[in-house]
């Protein structure tokens, strides 16, 4: 789960999410509208006393709130609540990481210690073309070399290029989370060519001074930042209170569209698919 | 406001309440559904800037709860939150009054400490019967006295009954607000004919052990507590979230009913007038 504001435990009922399919939560940064849903969410957890270990990642603050959390209204439970505090100054890095996946935390410009997520997968097994195998006499110890992208090297010293041997693994998918944060092109180098960009677009271009002031984002700036970073699809998001027609967040989209045309505007309760999203690439 | 669940900033929103006609809330125990809502409510108050003093009542942990919400959520902003922590030892108190109410905090016996509130309208000033007065040649400086329920009498010492110049007024409205609580008989006298009782019915009768372990009410304990009280309406609510459908509230407002036939099921949204519930008892 990627932030949780106020009320998240019931969204996730509403859309029929378990809490069990919960084992992470990315938290950006330390405003109520991207923590204050931790209390209910993770105090219902412990009263229905989930047994698997629940991690916490954050900025600055989130040590001390989870603990602040557990103390007040957690008291009658056992827990399994782990906390890791993000240093955003030593951002990027990564934060986790198994064997199909890393998260990095990536710095960003806002009031307040702040990060962005990036989520990839790892480097995929190419499928071996076995029939080819068999015909180049691959011994089965080095399938798994083969795999991973070695050429094959016979007995004789002739070297079987890798690309006769298997077929190509499709891309890794890479999803990346950018919150609250002023215009910042610095973040391009770490995000580009994700397949999907979500990037917060608080205002509309006209009021760029607001944004500047604020430390937020103008539709025009999530373009710009998609278009730089060539992305697959931008999804844009965290508007202003002042835009709640749908008619607004037509608008919005198409002022972000200007610079990258891919762009989808978010809406509560949407849902996403990445291949489908790479599907329309071609 | 009393209590005030995760989400009540976002319900106060659907329902159309301003913030502004908010300025006292009354939270019951310092449990995560019942005070939740605080810290979204109180941050995006300060961030509107908020002008009026907002005065917060409850028991142990209240302070310290409001507190750590200011410093961690409402930094940027001037804050004119008081915060009235009631010790539930000394209730039942008076813990707020003015010229027109008096709210009372009731103890209830609940796994930590817990209050109750009664709300009580103050005695109404009688309508002075103005062709009456002039009969009997009331000067216009007894007229306040008169319609506070002195009797007049003349400068021949002739006592003319209060209720010659007076119209009744109307009984005041009361309300009572019992929230998570164990089946506790010893509150009856302090609730005795109030116009509405809130009384939490979390469980349906048959699971009357679970209650007394959760140290909640079943809908048969809120129906003998409001008989014994003798209320014009039961309000039951708080159910347990077994209980999902409409067919399941009205099972729960039956067994209520076999023991106070006036007995409404809350449900979200739900207004209710005091002044249709007492015409209707007429």
């Amino acid at each position: 789960m990627l932030d949780c504001g106020e009320g998240a435990q019931i969204q996730l009922l509403k859309y029929r999410v378990p809490f069990s399919s919960l084992h992470r939560i990315f938290i950006s940064h330390m405003h109520g509208d991207h923590c204050l849903g931790l209390p209910g969410l993770l105090s219902t957890m412990a009263l229905q006393k989930l047994t698997f270990p629940m991690h916490i990642y954050g900025p600055k603050g989130i040590a001390d709130f989870v603990d602040y959390i557990v103390r007040t209204f957690c008291t009658e439970e056992e827990l399994r609540f782990h906390v890791h505090e993000i240093d955003h100054k030593a951002a990027p890095m990564v934060v986790f990481e198994d064997k199909s996946i890393t998260v990095e935390a990536i710095p960003l410009k806002h009031r307040m210690p702040t990060v962005g997520y990036l989520f990839r997968e790892k480097s995929l097994l190419k499928a071996l073309d076995r029939s080819s195998a068999d015909f180049y006499g691959v011994p089965v110890y080095w399938f798994n070399r083969i795999k991973s992208g070695a050429d094959f090297i016979t007995e004789d010293g002739i070297v079987i290029p890798n690309s006769r041997l298997t077929h190509p693994s499709r891309k890794p998918y890479s999803y990346a989370y950018i919150s609250d944060t002023a215009y910042s092109p610095s973040i391009v180098p770490h995000i580009r060519g994700v397949d999907l960009l979500y990037h917060e677009a608080t205002f509309e271009k006209s009021l760029k001074e607001r944004a500047a002031k604020t430390f937020h984002s103008t539709t025009e700036d999530a373009g710009k930042i998609a278009a730089a970073a060539e992305v697959g699809h931008l999804l844009i998001g965290h508007y202003s209170a002042r835009y709640s027609r749908s008619i607004d967040m037509e608008r919005l989209r198409s002022e972000a569209a200007e610079h990258h045309p891919r762009t989808i505007a978010a809406n509560e309760g949407m849902f996403l698919d990445l291949k489908e999203l790479r599907n329309q690439l071609q």
